[in-house]
């Protein structure tokens, strides 16, 4: 049975704990000091590791206990800490988050894009939730592809951070194009893309507005059709924005209200032109979830991508028809 | 069997279905239109009955049907919605919510305040989600209180909600003392209490800052204690904001990240010169569900109100200790 | 003197009034009923009219008197209004704003797009802001344009408005392309255009993302170049959001802190691989308001277009080197 | 001509350099590094000194230059900065803003509230803008008042800033009461008040909830002439929000839309059962602009109060009738 190791018990490692339970597979956590966010792990007496030496609450080691006693480690830690832990995980996998530099690990994986090279590696970074939202849409897209112009759209802060704004601005990135498009390229290194970025004063979702220059003409009909048998991908009717799409996973009873599927508004999807154009929603919380478990699967020697994926998807409550899994 | 039929499936509406089942009383839904707010109900298939005519859904019956085969209605519409279908609830028990008037059923209900009020009525107004959480803090307080002043900072939409406002502003009610203190007489007559109240830019909750002058001098321990041993109330500590505490609500994993109970900052908590001062939080999606099932049971006859409440709390998943009911 | 008559005053209106003061036309306004929008005015003794009959007000007339009184009417009254109204003005010059349809008039106008078509011209429609500030940065590339894509990244309402939403979420239209760019083709019919357009929770300033297709390379140099020659466009450095680039305009002391003119950031402007972009910042309250006066000008047979856009800006505080007026 | 030198060119200092030179004073201005704050200052040709040596700006000195050219110093820097600069002000008279503690300078200035004791005083603190409000309208209470108890709703962030939060929750001050009564007492020792406060996602204004147990009844129309006949303090009639007030302050064509008065809602004025109500808005931009230029003629030996004070709200724009100033 794996021992997934989370690092940090914030957005991402605390849905990584629960979703690897679900899996099965055994967990640890590790964290530098008490914060009312472990209220919830205590309770459920999850075995927690101490990075810092005492820190008030009853733990199950220290940062080395918890290398040695964990098969693969989750460093979900704010952007710039996991290259500083990075030194002390000797005889244990990792995995980091979209956060980091591709160069860290050398290796990014998304499901969807490049599942088979993660497959026994030791190290890997899961690309970021707009990265991955990308991946999810473009790959089934990709033969077709000339060029990929996106506008991305970004929530500002998440729904319980109190710290971060704009309270009533918009921010654009201003370097033009962003980095959102070379990170796409280390998982589809084919596609030719550019984006730019925007920050809203939103906590719910980020919001993306593709334009897909076509090789050659297609119909409307057969993208809304890819889009219905690629996994991981939701197609909603009559929804008219990130809060009432939201308010649908929240109806649908998942836990926290995630969204690990992407989003795309059917009423946005459109060709004309010689060019495609949706638009879609990223819940940045938890739709990398799925991508970390399978990961891990990958790394633990997993061949069968469709497999992997497709019982994710059942764990999480998102699976499609079983047709869509080729 | 007691069968239950909700009026409107929004906010409320959704939510009383939820507790109803997990109550174990049968469910109907009548609905004037399809929107996609339905699109969960329709998949799981909850009996829908339309308010008028052909709604293009596959439907139970019409407003007629829905009145005779329920036992008691809760009509969640929108204010001043219910007192135009009220003369059409003939021979079947009613409960309407708290935007409505006091004089449309002559009867308002609250659990702790006055559940044993409720036993066999057949028609009742459970208050508002504002008056709910007052009715919980206060109850306990009720024999030392001189007099209430509260300021009730209010979300101004729901979370799924697009079209109001304010988007950067704080618009206060103007009329004052508002209209939150003669509700909470409603429940509890002998407190004499102002409100006053303002409207701000956020989704997530409300928040009152509560000043009580005290007959006399008690301790702020005994406050605490107070608070504690009140159902449906939960004292947090370490939590700084409306964010943070929904957050605690949705890594509890409750359905829609619902927080049935009042939350009560446990730094907040203080007693100086006579008075008690506190702050805390109102989920105004959710807290008044609880209410809405013992006011059911007390319409068909429990006459036990810590039985009732004790077993509402078991199947919302917010039971203190059996001591606390009583 | 020319009487320029506003019907309106709101956001659009009361500008007109001011800045047609400022250029020398005598004014009067129509309204409706009294708001407190009107305080300012009624203290400064503008003349007003009743559109409705008696109002509590002191007027000099009712709305046909406005009419005949007038020798243009400029009518910014809510979208879908102007059509209504339009019956009524008979011998008279009609402006209507960039909410109403191109049919309306059958003429749509913005100065440095298409001046010399206003020239004596009896009825215009001024186009929209977002329509406005793209008429300004294209214009000037025109010649090398191949095709346009912009996302609009909308402010969901105006500062003083406390009922619009959304308050916290991402509200796309979702016709994708939006009419924005059919409407760019009102006043330059030979650009391919296709833009793309969502709704955020701020109310400051719309922001676009562009990106321009050129026929051939261009140096991001010559682009900046041109931006600077032109007039009504301002490039500002070291800005980070919407946020700072209106505080600047606060510290300038303009009116109302208005921002006239189309402000792009500079280090947003890149030219790569035979594509340009830039990202631009569009008040929507006051960006119309030269665009306004220049047509009146022309309207009444001003036939020099830049001697008639110099005076504007200089009236409005926000001329450029006389170099950049041909 | 007194000199007067800011220290910091931010939200108060660059407001306190514009009301200087209006009042007739000259100015000089030292700051820490360019930012593009400055590009206004820069083009108005105002005097500037550097902190911290070279700064890619033409100065007129260094730290020391300007300490020794000034004959008083506004120091306006964020708080806890003053203290660390207190050291360095030999022979110059030193205001600091009310983000300082009190002991810093040892006595606190609010014009109404004690103007005179600020005479010929060599240091003074000017106290925080919500402090200032409360003076502003307790002081003509200030004998018939037994208590009060005021429920401060805070803006997040001023307009111009994107870094701070909340976005979408309302954060209170957990301790309970908070600081900003006994900073009142700075002041007006002998009022008893009680203050408790909230942050919440909004840009433009504080808003005051203000609730005063009276010695002995009186009328609201009385309470109301109180206000109307006070300097610094407007009644609004028919405005709803923060939002519709500081556009009339727009309107007015104040520069940055300042708004130097507390704004009273008309309708929230209330006195019922020995208590009196009002609802209070205050820009914590600007309010604090006009107690700063007092403070200085007060320092420099002018000893009629309301001659002072007339005058500063005349160079403001904002003088009341001469029978208000006693």
């Amino acid at each position: 049975m794996i021992k997934v190791g989370v690092v940090g018990y914030g957005t991402i490692g605390k849905r990584i704990v629960d979703a690897s339970i679900d899996t099965g597979f055994k967990i640890a956590i590790a964290v530098r000091r008490y914060t009312p966010k472990l209220d919830v792990a205590i309770e459920k007496n999850y075995p927690l590791y101490s990075m810092t030496g005492e820190i008030g609450l009853d733990v199950s080691g220290d940062f080395d206990d918890f290398v040695r006693d964990c098969d693969v480690i989750v460093d979900c830690t704010s952007k710039n800490i996991p290259v500083e832990n990075f030194p002390r995980y000797k005889n244990v996998k990792v995995i980091v988050e979209g956060g980091e530099k591709h160069s860290l690990t050398n290796f990014s994986f998304s499901s969807l894009g490049n599942y088979e090279e993660g497959v026994n590696k030791d190290k890997a970074r899961v690309v970021s939730c707009n990265t991955t939202s990308l991946v999810r849409t473009l790959t089934p897209l990709k033969d077709r592809i000339d060029n990929v112009f996106v506008t991305l759209i970004r929530r500002s802060v998440d729904p319980w951070d109190i710290k971060g704004g704009p309270v009533n601005a918009i921010a654009p990135v201003l370097k033009v194009p962003s980095h959102h498009g070379p990170d796409l390229n280390t998982i589809l290194p084919d596609i030719n893309i550019q984006t730019m970025a925007v920050k809203v004063p939103t906590t719910l979702a980020h919001l993306h507005v593709v334009r897909v220059k076509l090789k050659e003409e297609m119909k409307r009909e057969d993208l809304k059709d890819m889009f219905e048998n690629t996994p991981r991908i939701k197609i909603l009717s009559g929804y008219k924005s990130t809060a009432d799409v939201m308010e649908h996973f929240r109806d649908l009873g998942r836990k926290r209200c995630d969204m690990y599927e992407v989003v795309v508004f059917e009423e946005s999807i459109n060709v004309e032109s010689g060019k495609a154009y949706w638009i879609h929603v990223v819940h940045q919380e938890s739709i990398v979830i799925p991508e970390n478990i399978d990961c891990i699967k990958a790394m633990f020697g997993e061949k069968d991508k469709w497999k992997a994926i497709y019982e994710t998807d059942r764990t999480l409550g998102m699976e499609k028809k079983k047709e869509c899994y080729k």
